[in-house]
């Protein structure tokens, strides 16, 4: 099948779904909520994620401010919170009392964690760096909060019981198919 | 509900599913190709992804040599062969003749572009910088290869005609569920 062909400056986003998640900060008395997209582990040893943002966000100051993060997994029944912390700015309200976001306890950052996500982590800030028009902030994961009964033996999801966002772009979310789950062993297919 | 918390050195991989794509370079006559799962857009303009591996892959070091990488996004009807290329290395085979990997012709660099990719990114590297043990390689997008038949008139993945690979961890793979897709306009439910 021919393909069309083009440089990266046009639609440059929505070629495939990205788990949302929400980045989460306090500074100064002041919470934060964002839903982020552009996000990935980057390292085991030391556990680091990283989140990629616009430093225009209310966000990204309360993190250089406080050198911490939290990055927070929801299930898709929370999908509209998703799009209302999306749709708002932290600069003109609290997002968590006028959306009703509840919060569990951080346990080594102040940052805060949402009550209603499957998989939840803390990261203090150990770098801030421009890439084009967003700063790339890498955190170190200090604690992980999960909701044990999400998670399979094997401590991968479990999709019979809970169905993660997945964000396909413009205002369109999804999430997974937990029939179509396959086991394919790398070794045995690596083999062949 | 209670969560369970502990320090991020335990389990902190599993707990979402992420899209999968292999990630492709060639220098000195060499093709390679690898399964990746960390890896995220982090730059509109200029157009900037990011994808993180260990430095003892083969692949990465042929991506040093060229400064170079591809990215490529596969159906779900791949899913076996992003396995077998996961489960094998560049330097024992060549797992585009072992694998029978079709590949279309790169436009801006000399990358391997994958046949059966929905959408297909060619990248010059911009950084390549250590986070713990792995390295995150920052590539700009300079052409991008798109099966315009999978994506709809808004440029989202038309996910009725093609079902992206998902990784759950350990061996286990999954797709989106089509029927899910929500349309929330992140402007109205930010103002409620």
């Amino acid at each position: 099948m021919a393909k069309a062909i083009s440089d990266g400056t046009g639609a440059f986003y929505h070629h495939h779904p990205r788990v949302a998640c929400i980045v989460t900060a306090s500074a100064g008395g002041k919470d934060n909520a964002m839903a982020v997209a552009w996000h990935t582990s980057i390292s085991f040893k030391p556990p680091l994620y990283a989140v990629s943002l616009s430093p225009k966000r209310f966000t990204y100051q309360l993190i250089v401010d406080s050198k911490e993060f939290g990055v927070n997994f929801l299930p898709f029944a929370a999908a509209e919170m998703v799009a209302a912390v999306g749709g708002s700015s932290g600069r003109e309200i609290d997002k968590f009392q006028r959306f009703s976001i509840a919060r569990d306890k951080p346990v080594k950052t102040m940052v805060p964690i949402l009550k209603d996500a499957y998989a939840a982590y803390e990261c203090r800030l150990v770098d801030d760096r421009g890439y084009g028009d967003h700063r790339l902030l890498v955190g170190e994961v200090v604690a992980v909060h999960l909701l044990e009964e999400s998670f399979a033996a094997d401590e991968t999801l479990a999709l019979d019981k809970v169905s993660p966002i997945l964000y396909l772009g413009h205002e369109l979310y999804v999430t997974t198919s937990a029939d179509t789950v396959r086991s394919l062993d790398r070794k045995i297919y690596g083999q062949r």
